[in-house]
Order: structure tokens, then sequence, then C-alpha cells
């Protein structure tokens, strides 16, 4: 669990070269190379930059750690969900 | 990324035994074998329940997958801080 958590961390400051945001090109980049097997529309601009505006709660044009991890928290809501429907149909 | 994701929401379901949420002893025991590396007072049975009645948002006395997500957030900013502070140490 803690190396999960590490590697979110990593992968946010890669992205973001060590700042505290990711720009829309950083943020589009991420979510297409890391992503892109668990979210739709990942190789559509416009997808991608709407997920970001809705993401972008203070609305400064960037997304912060924590507006990334709400990403995070919204993805592993629908795989948390995807899981209990397949365990509950092979029951 | 992906991986680490579903290790989360792996730890989750398997610590909730495939309910939506972890009851108290459930989350007790999540964060004592998880996450004693980097939480402090995880032996202090008083400072994990402040910490879930913290994230307790819906006060029904339960940690949410999206309540726990919160934890993770807030874990995730910690280590980011403590990376970039030690980044900026060694240049």
């Amino acid at each position: 669990m803690e190396a999960a958590i590490q590697t979110m961390v990593k992968t946010f400051q890669t992205s973001s070269k060590g700042k505290d945001s990711l720009s829309g090109k950083e943020f589009q980049k991420l979510v297409q190379t890391q992503l892109s097997n668990i979210l739709s529309d990942t190789e559509s601009a416009k997808a991608v930059k709407e997920m970001k505006e809705g993401l972008d709660t203070n609305k400064d044009g960037k997304v912060s750690f924590q507006e990334f991890m709400s990403l995070v928290g919204y993805i592993g809501g629908m795989l948390s969900q995807q899981r209990s429907s397949e365990t509950a149909s092979t029951h």
C-alpha cells in the first residue's frame, strides 16, 4: 500500500518536473501515458482538457497534487465497483 | 500508476471483506498493517479512532472508499512535500 502511494507521488512529481502542479500539457501527457487503459477518450485532447477543467477546483489553470488525487479517488471508485460486480457475478 | 490504484482498491476491499465501507475495527487493522511506516501513532487505538472520526465526513461510523481515498490524498501530500524538501536539500 505504501509503495502504491509512493508510486503516485513519484508519477505526479516526474510529470510536473518537481513543481507543485501540472500544466495543461503535463496533465495531458500523464493521462495519455499512465491512464489510457483505465480511462476512455484519453487520445482526445478535448476530453482530457474537459477532465482537467473538472479537476481544477481553484481555477488556476493547473492541476495541483490534491486535485490530481481526486482523479485517483474517482478512478479507484470506478475500479472498486467493477471488482464488486465481477465478484458478485462469479458467486 | 494503474497497478498502484488497483493495489489501493484491493487493499480496501480485502480489509472491508468486500463491503463498501470499513468498520472501526477493520480501519484500525488496515492502518496498523499497511500504514505503520508512514503514519505515526498507529499503535494507539485512540489516535486511530480520532483519525477515523476525522475521515468519517458523513458520520455513519464507517469509512467509505472515498473517505479512505482522502486519507491516501493526505498521505500522498505529506510524502510529496517530503520528496520536494529532500530534492531541494540535495541541490
